[in-house]
């Protein structure tokens, strides 16, 4: 029985628990989560249960909804001063997580302009807005997407921007679990994406779950699909947009668009449209996050795949320029990349 | 210690051993096997502690050359038919490797050229000039490549063509060696090369102990490298090349040579001038291997790494078009794509 039912965080309001998925099992066990126990919710966003920057930000309102539900206090100013311990206790389990602190002072907000009669069913409906509000945007942004694919058999996504990283639907994938939903069933070729292999584990999870015809290749057989006319798009997701559109993702995102520029396949990039950042001129000024090089060499595997005295470099982004984007797909609408400063 | 000193096989004359490096051990343990024994050389081959075509023939020849000289026969009958005995048993292990073939059948032609009196002496003689033949056209290859690398400071390969795959130097690490025999240091990025690791296990491996600055990447991260001007040169091997200079190598290597072509990297494929195929007019007509899934989803690791119901695709080879080929090195030279057909 499930009882998130194709979500990846909820709120069980019945009997006040915050529910998610522990994303570390998959892809060999599906599992969800019932909570109300701040030490488990703290551990689900730090050990990465729950991850990708929207399901973050859903997932610590939900929380803080739920544990002040718990609570004994009655006074408003007591019930604040619990709010803010928790909200700055889970803020430092990711401190780079913009998601995640935007959430916590959201709710914050909300219980400044509450008093200590609704205090509690304040959070808990903000809680749920934001739920909503994920779901909405992420259903907009595949509603977009489904329309562009309306002519395609099959796409190409790297990485994981699926429903696993939002609240429903994801953005890179919505357009295929949308058009799904309108009868249109859409194949995907999913990069297995290394080191972390999220594509393997984690889309490849997500779609075979909802009824996806899913294949899994290593990343560099997308050459090959491409030339062999296996897909008709590229749909990925992204972690950051600059003004000229270059567009920071997950490594490897800019080598396939570069394949799918010379196989003359459209790439398409998936994601709110408050991933376009106002500060960041061009890629040039997005920092590359390095991370070490076990990943490579040794996480998953029974012994070391590395000589001892191999180096390794290990980017954990990449950059793709502006020129190889076709277009970006917001829940406000298609956008290519000279249209962004009109957008904004 | 080491016996072969830099060599992938050889043959001990003094103790009448055949001596292989185990790579299946590799890159944890460097092991050299000194055996006589027919069992353990024909697993050498079947179980692909001996890999590489080339390697694989030489191996065959020095192998035939120690079992005779074991051999208690002194009729050249007896003797020719003890040969035919082991020759035809280690061409079953692996019957698609042409070169296991090639280097039976010329130590037989050997054979049928000599008497009962210098029948041994003969086949270990060919079994040194097959090695030294091996040697010399690699060696050449390196030559040839270290010119055109002469203002290079790092290059990318992809999979394993280097020693380990011949007798020494290999075809596309050679360059490296014989730049490094000659004072000057190249650095090599290698790409790990899913889903078989060939390029972590194994050049990573040769070169690391070889003392060339080496650092492994996943595939993915190749565009980054380029992008970031970490390399000047690409340098891969192949498995066959057509007559319009179409080649067919490890999977993934189409897609590096598209890399290389937008950021305006030269990309080269080394080999001996026989894997030019006359039979074959372009790479429409090699056909792909394709392999089992598991390679994919199970290998090497600790749990599965897929869902059940996910396919994989996993062709273990890709055609990169000639279009994207700056020039094949091989011993007899520097050759473009346009000018395959005149040297043939």
């Amino acid at each position: 029985m499930s009882f998130l039912n194709g979500a990846t965080v909820g709120i069980d309001t019945v009997n006040n628990k915050a529910v998610f998925i522990d994303q570390t099992l998959l892809p060999t066990e599906y599992k969800e989560v019932f909570t109300d126990n701040f030490q488990e919710i703290f551990d689900a966003i730090k050990l990465l249960k729950v991850r990708g920057a929207p399901a973050i930000g859903v997932f610590t309102a939900i929380s803080l909804a739920v544990l002040m539900n718990k609570s004994s206090a009655e006074a408003y100013e007591e019930l604040l001063a619990e709010l803010k311990k928790y909200a700055g206790d889970l803020i430092l389990c990711r401190p780079t997580a913009v998601n995640l602190k935007w959430a916590a002072e959201e709710m914050l907000k909300t219980a400044e302009n509450s008093n200590s009669e609704n205090f509690k069913k304040s959070l808990t409906e903000k809680a749920l807005k934001m739920i909503e509000d994920d779901i909405s945007i992420c259903h907009k942004i595949g509603e977009y997407g489904a329309e562009i694919l309306k002519n395609c058999n099959s796409v190409l996504t790297h990485c994981n921007a699926g429903r696993l990283a939002t609240v429903k639907y994801g953005t890179a994938l919505s357009p295929v679990y949308v058009a799904k939903e309108n009868g249109h069933n859409i194949k995907v070729y999913a990069d297995e994406t290394r080191p972390l292999l999220q594509g393997a584990r984690l889309t490849a999870s997500e779609l075979c779950e909802a009824g996806v015809d899913t294949t899994v290749i290593c990343d560099n057989m997308a050459s090959f699909i491409m030339k062999n006319g296996l897909v008709q798009a590229v749909l990925v997701g992204c972690d950051r947009v600059a003004l000229n559109g270059d567009t920071a993702n997950k490594i490897g995102t800019s080598g396939v668009a570069i394949l799918a520029k010379h196989y003359n396949i459209p790439f398409y990039v998936c994601m709110p449209f408050s991933t376009f950042d106002k500060n960041v001129k061009t890629g040039d000024d997005i920092v590359i996050e390095m991370r070490d090089g076990d990943e490579i060499g040794e996480m998953w595997y029974e012994k070391p795949m590395l000589p001892e005295n191999a180096k390794t470099l290990n980017p954990a982004f990449d950059v793709t320029d502006h020129s190889l984007i076709t277009a970006f797909i917001t829940e406000k609408g298609v956008i290519t990349p000279d249209e962004i400063e009109k957008f904004i």
